[in-house]
């Protein structure tokens, strides 16, 4: 990365990287896509939707491969990032990503969980530069929600006020 | 909901839904019902404790319908609030509830994630209205501690100091 | 306990026991072990490393007894301990073990998840007593990265300043 790209806004970077941030994903059932408490926004868990349809459905070392495991782990963190625009109003007030609570739905020996997470676990260093670093779980789950191959939840933390 | 429903302090909406809050449930190793971080209460893993039995054992899609899986995941959430209850020392301190982590215990192909958690969602908004809202995360589990068809983790904001 | 012990500060309890902390495990992919936000320290999923090597690898009720399984969720909560070490400079300013997440690598049929990660929880108790005290999440996993027995992520709250 260069200094220029170093310098860009949020925003910005996004472009750069080809990523057209779609609107925030809607809640499947009766809860919020995300919520805030402090400074801390707490998103729901993020499956891979792209244009209103799962992008990556079955279990990752079954339909799914390692390669497109990380890409649905890339498409979870795109959404997750859409929340945290809905959440911040500016993605430059996103002071740092916290945590990435990572689920892999796996086929029996699986075993490729951290090289899937990558998929998001690298986007949001691409994006967010060292606010994008985070600590993370990753398990394999044997039924996921609507068949998707990943899904994630982010705790991240925002800026009090706009950062003038 | 009408007006006065809508102005009821929380317990008098529980009675309204006809339900009494149990004692809480106590932890069933070597850890505590719930605890307090700043102004979030974080809760253990609750299950559907009726009367001091699981009320709900086994897989949904298996032993268990959706439909009970949904009272399951009902049953976890009134233990829930009683958690929060004895957290909070009343109902009507609790700002937020902010977060609702479920796991659902599941057969092989059960895809009911969603509407079986709906089934704590839809309580907790009958019962805190607005303060209901929450993000939600939803995975399934193959194995779940003593059987039980469902558990939630609840993560909820409470006031600094009783409401004068 | 003896009134003695009581008093030591963490790392004297901790030779007591015969532990010996070990370096913090580094993160095994793109993320990082531990994370602060606010008086908040979210360790990623701690695996049962020792020596560079993860000591319990497979399943629980297969190839891992659950006194073996007991082990191993000791061995994951010596590495956090390590963790929040490096994350609060010094575990005397660790204010409170707030909340465990319990990930259990389970076969068909496993229900001792409690009785495994007691092996946590009470060794949490043993070295930060009444700070040691959490809430508790136990979930079984049916394939955990790297085929570990046992996974635990750590809430906890620190000091502002040292302790002077």
């Amino acid at each position: 990365m260069n200094q220029a790209f170093f310098n860009m806004s949020v925003e910005a970077k996004l472009m750069e990287l080809g990523i057209q941030l779609p609107p925030p994903p809607p809640a499947v059932a009766a809860y919020e896509p995300w919520m805030r408490t402090g400074n801390l926004i707490l998103t729901s868990g993020q499956l891979p939707w792209k244009n209103g349809e799962l992008a990556f459905s079955g279990k990752c070392g079954a339909e799914i491969t390692e390669d497109q495991g990380y890409q649905a782990a890339r498409q979870c963190a795109i959404n997750a990032i859409s929340q945290l625009k809905a959440a911040a109003g500016d993605l430059d007030r996103v002071r740092q990503i916290v945590k990435v609570d990572g689920y892999v739905h796996t086929a029996p020996g699986f075993r490729g969980h951290p090289q899937v997470l990558n998929g998001a676990s690298e986007l949001f260093r691409s994006v967010f530069g060292e606010r994008g670093r985070h600590a993370r779980l990753a398990v394999g789950i044997d039924e996921m929600p609507l068949n998707a191959a990943v899904q994630i939840c982010v705790t991240a933390e925002i800026e009090d006020y706009p950062i003038s």
